[in-house]
């Protein structure tokens, strides 16, 4: 087992009807907020009216921001922060999905300064204080509701980063699965695709600890059993907790006891769907991960067998776990080439020069330019 | 689901050579030191002048209390209190196992005020205030690192009671698994069975959530293959680290998400056997538990075959999964009898005594006499 650190101090408030304590938790930081949010599903689900509405009565001075796009912009979060500097705010409230509570962790360390929020992503600043984050989560699949992490993309640059300090924990996330009772059927799966990468990037990382490898088959097996039961049946509460739950598992830390390092290539050559075509997060991971065991099972063949035969409990070969874990990404109604996302222009040289440009690589199989160029080559 | 919060503050480093940072950790608590410990194993192994000369080196003031027994007493507690209160210290550093650091946790709270510090446990105290506390752990067992529960015993008043308050986490933990290495045999026993009972007392609560089950059978799982590597080789350090970090995982929290409560039902009897006759925690538990689930196969029977065979990978009725279980405890060399501690004078009437003096219950199963006789009958 590696060596390493465990600390998460979000605290996370979990289940049914669970908002009604949402203003005492605010107001132990201060009375002013900056409410973030997305790009309209919050106003038309209620949610937006039902919190700001609250938030009035209890007597919250609140400035917003809305807007925040599904993959998050720096210009967002400087106008936000913006914002939320001129109202000398206490606290950010982030109601929605993993863009907005990205987006709100770079506001809060970006609002007591002078910089822009992409310093923070290019080491020009560095996190020395935050605006306490207080965090409603909508969308079950990135698990920053627990984790310090912000993804952002800079289209000047042609660049999404990630970004994370111990002052970028929402200090509280508030988790009530029926406020994802109305996400769509594609969101829904994109987000169990991103749970399940999540988990695998713990995987394929350096260190192969037991109990903590026990930990990741548990969450990727709990997606596997209960993400076709809930694309089934999409307003199943209970369905929808179990989700919602193994979401925030799969990337609040306990993922990583006992390894030095995760991989995350699968996500760096990710991002650059995300940017290049703007594909959804987890379709990019379904995409992406087949064609990156593929490629890499000469490096990492034998660890994808061992997830294979621990995910399906029969002993698997390394191709079989490959097919096996393609095929259900695409029982989900996943894509997994890149074909599949009808966009009408793909280009593999520009995905090639996106990949160089952003360096892509991984923390356990470092990734060159060979790499990606077969890599590209089984996205189609 | 049941609905659920998840706080855990508690910074936990972990591996191997970790101790030269403790210094910088205390430093950022004040200068003055409280080292409480135990009863002579930290001065034999060295670990004491260890930590000792690295803190007089760092200029720290220290004071102290040694001789925390190791089913702990509530005078310990309040003499360590009065020795802090003396010297007015910033932090306390609690090195040893369970005794010691749940000592240290009522000793934090103790000393910001007059009250003794049982009155924590009969709620004539309420935490406000609390020591900051560091602890170095040294044995692989209870999981109070990184929880804020600590059982203490008031021999005057014949109980051993638990308290717990958000203040009593330790703010950071260092686990070394090469400080485990000198724990004798039947302590190394008993502290892989403390971790099983309690994943079991998750198991049996109120509550049902699939992934926490599957975390639950996990860390289990990961003591029955490593403990018996473990008490072969008791000088390994990879399977000291597993047996150390499967121990925290089983009482830090994660065992209960989506539950409203364990049960704790075996281990309020089991603290009855500690009181009369000081049987070890881990040995009290491994009697308890067969005899628990047996009196209480009619309530709890499906729930015990699912136990069992999600342990052994194979269909086990109730009966079947309790002897599985009972003989894992034997293959420990842990007793699953009384009689097999060798206690001269045992006595039906004293436990049943006691049991009805300590109100022992459960969270989920409730106990009555009837069930102490029936369960008192099952020990011998």
């Amino acid at each position: 087992m590696e060596n390493f650190t465990a600390f998460n101090p979000t605290t996370l408030h979990f289940g049914n009807n669970i908002l009604p304590t949402l203003g005492i938790t605010l107001k132990q930081y201060g009375n002013r907020v900056l409410l973030v949010y997305g790009k309209g599903s919050v106003k038309k689900s209620g949610l937006y009216d039902r919190i700001m509405n609250g938030l009035k009565m209890e007597g919250f001075e609140v400035c917003e921001y809305g807007g925040i796009k599904s993959n998050p912009v720096i210009e967002d979060v400087d106008a936000a922060a913006a914002i939320g500097r001129q109202h000398n705010v206490d606290v950010i409230l982030a109601v929605g999905g993993g863009s907005v509570i990205d987006s709100s962790k770079i506001i809060a360390v970006t609002i007591p300064v002078q910089n822009p929020g992409w310093d923070f992503f290019t080491g020009k600043a560095t996190a020395s204080k935050a605006i306490p984050l207080v965090a409603v989560l909508t969308l079950a699949a990135t698990g920053t509701e627990m984790n310090p992490f912000a993804v952002v993309s800079n289209h000047a640059l042609g660049q999404k980063s990630a970004f994370g300090s111990p002052l970028t924990f929402p200090k509280h996330s508030f988790l009530d699965p029926g406020l994802t009772l109305t996400v769509p059927r594609d969101y829904t799966a994109f987000g169990i695709a991103d749970l399940v990468a999540h988990c695998f990037e713990a995987w394929f990382g350096i260190g192969e600890p037991t109990l903590t490898d026990r930990f990741v088959i548990s969450i990727v097996k709990e997606a596997m059993e209960y993400g076709p039961k809930l694309l089934g049946d999409l307003t199943n509460y209970e369905y929808r907790a179990k989700i919602m739950f193994a979401a925030t598992m799969a990337l609040n830390g306990m993922t990583m006891y006992g390894r030095s390092t995760g991989d995350w290539g699968v996500h760096s050559a990710g991002h650059c769907l995300s940017l290049l075509y703007d594909v959804p997060h987890g379709a990019s991971l379904t995409i992406v991960y087949p064609a990156w065991m593929r490629h890499f099972k000469p490096q990492m063949g034998k660890r994808i067998s061992q997830l294979g035969t621990a995910l399906f409990d029969e002993p698997l070969s390394a191709d079989q776990s490959i097919d096996r874990i393609e095929a259900f990404f695409k029982s989900l109604g996943c894509p997994v080439r890149l074909s599949e996302m009808n966009i009408p222009d793909t280009s593999k040289q520009n995905l090639l020069e996106s990949m160089i440009h952003s360096k892509v690589s991984g923390g356990h199989v470092k990734m060159k330019e060979e790499d990606y160029r077969e890599l590209i080559g089984l996205y189609f």
